[in-house]
């Protein structure tokens, strides 16, 4: 398989800052970076995006792959980031078809699932079919319980949201962004550079996305459209997300701390052990 | 002054779903309402926004004062909106210049601070002179108290934004949505239907914006344009959020429930009592 070739672009993620308190004295707080990357394909300017900057080529892919400019990372030849000038340069190998077409409706979505969706997303979402797959709930647990003890920005700065990609209770990537909507198209991008294909998931060990942030109409969308048929999140759900899932069979579990949780949609792909939550230790 | 025609269109803000919670056991909660509104102008397809739909002619109103695609509120005949349809139909007295060419150009901002922000609306950033404004830690406490006692949807259903506009510890408005983007462009549009001219304000009745969400730049930007020198959130601030307030010398206060906050910049807008923060009842 011709993966894209990448670069790999660093750049601080905290900045430190100077603040005053409420008894007037003056703290040396941590706050998240936020950069402004643009991204140009095949030399011409697409889009700008605000990103903490963790894993900017990754974004990039995901990104392509999650408003379906791209369908597979072969077609992407290379992406160079450039923090200064705050460029990402993408080539591909034949172009995208349509790009000026494609970019011309805009959807903001809502809130923090942002208005990286420019297309006619929602239009085909119908179609997909998830893959057969069952969560445990002494699995969900124990998800719940390696994105507590995960060290993060978020702990030394606040005011980023995470996503992550579970196999199981297995964590395979961890990623932070000033918008949750990068955070999941950069797990999108390291999937494909990493060639994972979550149709072929055994269903006892299902693909699961967790993030900090509401389950809205974009998250549950992105989810899908991945072939992820779980979601977790520590965060509630909005009318349209969760109507989405209850049409395409995803399984939505929000309010997800400790031991407490709520399942909205398609339960039967979570195997209830409600003995878990009634002991005291932790599974 | 000729104000736009509005109507009034209501539909409800939260909706009971299906649960299953860890013991297995069924709970109807509320989740809140998430809409689909195209915004037409002259009969044009400008965008559509997904919105909780408290207040949707306010929204659309602000919305095109802080894209600045309508520079004053007499700019717009009527604003219909029709939840049927899901439809906002603007009328203009006289078209909006050089529309196709200012919605050409795309900024995906971050995260709840979303990419409403099409143009070059950081470009002139620069030129906005904040009117004279100063806090005083009290009013402060007293604003945050206001907020902690308000009923919202939040309280019922979670998921949401909230953003308000105080003029001293006096709220004036409070806005709910499931995009803060959203909450505050219908506070912008409110401030144009009750004709509140910022730049008049007296200095020691601040008007200052309040919200639940972080201090993104997006966020810092829109009140600055709005004319309000001061933004108090319950969240932390993004460096790009802290670096626009330095530069406009906006006071942008974080961390702010209880007694406690974080001021981030342009201290000198914050009168500080530090013996408030001391003392065990509220002002």
């Amino acid at each position: 398989m011709n993966l894209p070739h990448l670069t790999d672009a660093r750049a601080p993620l905290v900045r430190e800052v100077d603040a005053v308190d409420e008894h007037g004295q003056a703290q040396r707080v941590q706050i998240p970076a936020e950069r402004d990357l643009t991204v140009y394909v095949d030399k011409r300017e697409l889009v700008t995006l605000m990103t903490l900057g963790a894993r900017p080529e990754w974004l990039v892919l995901g990104y392509l792959r999650n408003q379906r400019f791209v369908t597979s990372p072969q077609h992407v030849e290379s992406i160079t980031v450039d923090w200064e000038v705050g460029a990402a340069a993408v080539k591909t190998r034949s172009g995208i078809d349509r790009i000026e077409e494609r970019t011309a409706r805009r959807v903001v979505t809502t809130g923090c699932g942002q208005g990286s969706v420019f297309g006619a997303l929602m239009d085909d979402v119908q179609s997909i079919a998830l893959p057969q797959a069952r969560l445990t709930q002494a699995q969900l647990y124990a998800l719940v319980n390696v994105i507590r003890l995960q060290e993060s920005t978020y702990k030394s700065a606040g005011s980023v949201h995470a996503c992550a990609l579970f196999h199981g209770s297995q964590m395979q990537v961890f990623v932070e962004d000033v918008g949750r909507h990068n955070a999941i198209d950069t797990i999108a991008g390291w999937m494909w550079m990493h060639g994972v294909d979550t149709t072929v998931a055994t269903p006892d060990t299902p693909y699961v996305f967790y993030t900090t942030g509401r389950l809205t109409s974009e998250m549950i969308i992105k989810s899908a459209q991945m072939g992820v048929a779980l979601v977790v999140s520590r965060s509630g759900i909005t009318q349209m997300g969760h109507q989405i899932a209850q049409q395409l069979g995803l399984c939505a579990i929000g309010r997800a701390t400790n031991k407490h949780f709520l399942c909205y949609s398609a339960p039967e792909r979570l195997l209830l052990q409600p003995e878990l939550a009634a002991s005291r230790l932790s599974p």
